[in-house]
């Protein structure tokens, strides 16, 4: 599977609820919870290349998604947003508690 | 179609482009041109009934995405915890240039 600038994980957060319940797991299995191809397999009575194909259209399904709504890309620039705002506050703000708070809460939104 | 907290044009926004181009181009043109059924009805050769059609299947699928990934629904909260810190910090910063953009940056995310 090929890297990308949008990480697969996030993808799966944002799109997971529209692919199928098997390949919902098996995709969190493998890139949430790093278990290998054959862990996978062996689980669930399939072969590695079966768990494979499973992940392979996933992701295609998932790309999909991203490059029809472009979501998760929207979301990111918004976070990269919030994260400029911060920092540039964080340097303005005096270091008191309502301050702190503020800025606790821009960090929570990144 | 029901009333609903979740402005239709925010799904259609989020979600238009899983929809078929004919949903897509006959809910744009209903509910953001504010076009009524018998003028979308006239410009494509369609009854009334069949554009009402079109709208409620449309909507259907929108609410079905969203009942499933929960995006729209956290954007808006995400939405209204900027807004909450926009408005704290408001209050707390000097009226100065630097303040100002800040405030008008956060304002852009809301």
């Amino acid at each position: 599977m090929d890297t990308s600038p949008l990480d697969r994980s996030l993808l799966l957060d944002f799109y997971g609820e529209l692919l199928t319940e098997k390949q919902r797991v098996t995709c969190d299995l493998h890139w949430n919870e790093d278990l290998s191809l054959a862990e996978i397999a062996e689980q669930n009575g399939l072969t590695r290349q079966g768990v494979w194909d499973i992940l392979r259209r996933a992701e295609a399904a998932l790309r999909e998604y991203e490059a029809k709504t472009g979501l998760v890309g929207r979301f990111l620039e918004r976070r990269e947003a919030i994260a400029g705002i911060r920092k540039d506050l964080a340097a303005l703000l005096p270091d008191d508690e309502r301050s702190r708070d503020i800025l606790a809460r821009l960090e929570e939104l990144t």
